[in-house]
């Protein structure tokens, strides 16, 4: 038995997210399902992938890691080729390398970084419908960068996070949250890096942003918001088809 | 009643083509119904469009350009936000205009434009399968200009029509015709801009230029194709998903 960690992209627009769940499919049940084939098991002996977090339905990945134990040492780049044939091909796994027996895609994980698209074209781009949340209103990017700037550090997100959560403790540390305008894609897009992510923070966070620079918020209403920690005073969550889980970061890189 | 030009663009994924027909949904079909809701007419008594041409299943349009009488005269913005507001999110009008009552959008056009996209990366990306064609292989982009360089100009394409056409004349003006790499987006891309355009005619000549890359075929060997005026000896029909209608040029823009 070999442990091998992977960087998965998929393309969520028709995946219920990344963990199986019973009524819909998963990016992990038709990995899992594709490793079983691989190895020429029987679903009594399932092979289990480990990611470094769940992404929603809809919510699209460029780096998402898994690790998982496989039956027999063979080398990775042929577990690699093996698994992308038989992937749907919205799932991608671009890179593939053994591992140490310890090693944990989400234990070990240190931080991650997520993207989040807006297509600001008057009417929805008919190419980018699954890729973005479409805003056709005019907005003030200022207001929205000058928002944001109060997120930056280790705060208590609580305001920013969906009351279905299951996690007790509400403080994260945001490295990095910027916001900027993509001129020749007329998009405005969001990058946010941190140590970790509360469920729906991010998509609340721009849900906010987007009243922000539409002049329905003031920009220091993200300082009342961190103060006052209730989810019900933030802005709508943003759907899910603008975010994109760009990079999952480790003490030592398992790609290298 | 009064006449109005529109440009749309639309994913083709999901559509049987253009042109509306017994089985499958057609891009055609979605405006025509979209047209009849907004007049209040029934079905009995059609507004028919006129594009500038038809595109096969799967192909896109950046720049389709279509006509249609409306039995009413109402502003073109107005009517462009009608059609963009029930039609599917794959297909948005860009642009409406009302014009002379003469103006007819395939007979007027005067000259096209098309893209290709072939996506060069090892795998093919998941966030493109719809939207381009996946070539995986090495090859040598100055073999695929070489080849492309005898196309230029007047020529009968014989040898790159779909032996299904039902057109008599073969000759067409190739005005401009150029592969290049987008490297930042790791993609082959070709560009054609001629009078007209024969039934598969692009896909053969990417079909055909794609096995020159590679070293399957001699670059001089589309001279031989255009002499031998025969399909069966040029390459394969390179798959739908990668081609876009880019642009329809008219005597008179009718969006000026």
């Amino acid at each position: 038995m070999s442990r091998y960690v992977a960087k998965v992209q998929y393309d969520g627009s028709h995946y219920h997210g990344y963990q199986i769940q019973k009524n819909g499919i998963s990016i992990q049940e038709k990995i899992e399902n594709a490793l079983l084939l691989i190895a020429k098991k029987s679903p009594e002996n399932p092979i289990k992938i480990i990611g470094s977090g769940r992404t929603d339905a809809g919510v699209h990945a460029m780096g998402q890691v898994i690790h998982f134990d496989f039956p027999a040492s063979i080398p990775a780049i042929n577990l690699l080729r093996a698994l992308n044939s038989i992937l749907e091909k919205d799932i991608r796994i671009i890179q593939c390398n053994q591992t140490k027996i310890d090693f944990h895609a989400r234990y070990h994980a240190i931080g991650k970084s997520y993207r989040y698209r807006v297509d600001t074209q008057a009417f929805p781009d008919p190419f980018k419908r699954n890729f973005t949340t479409h805003h056709g209103y005019p907005f003030e990017i200022e207001r929205i960068q000058e928002g944001l700037a109060y997120l930056q550090g280790e705060h208590d997100f609580t305001s920013f996070c969906s009351t279905k959560t299951d996690k007790e403790n509400k403080v994260r540390n945001l490295y990095e949250v910027k916001a900027n305008l993509d001129v020749p894609n007329q998009e405005l897009v969001f990058d946010f890096k941190g140590n970790g992510f509360l469920y729906n923070m991010i998509r609340i966070i721009v849900g906010t942003s987007l009243q922000i620079g539409d002049g329905l918020k003031e920009p220091i209403e993200m300082q009342r918001l961190l103060d006052i920690k209730d989810r019900n005073q933030a802005g709508p969550t943003a759907p899910p088809q603008g975010l994109y889980l760009m990079h999952v970061e480790y003490e030592e890189d398992p790609f290298e």
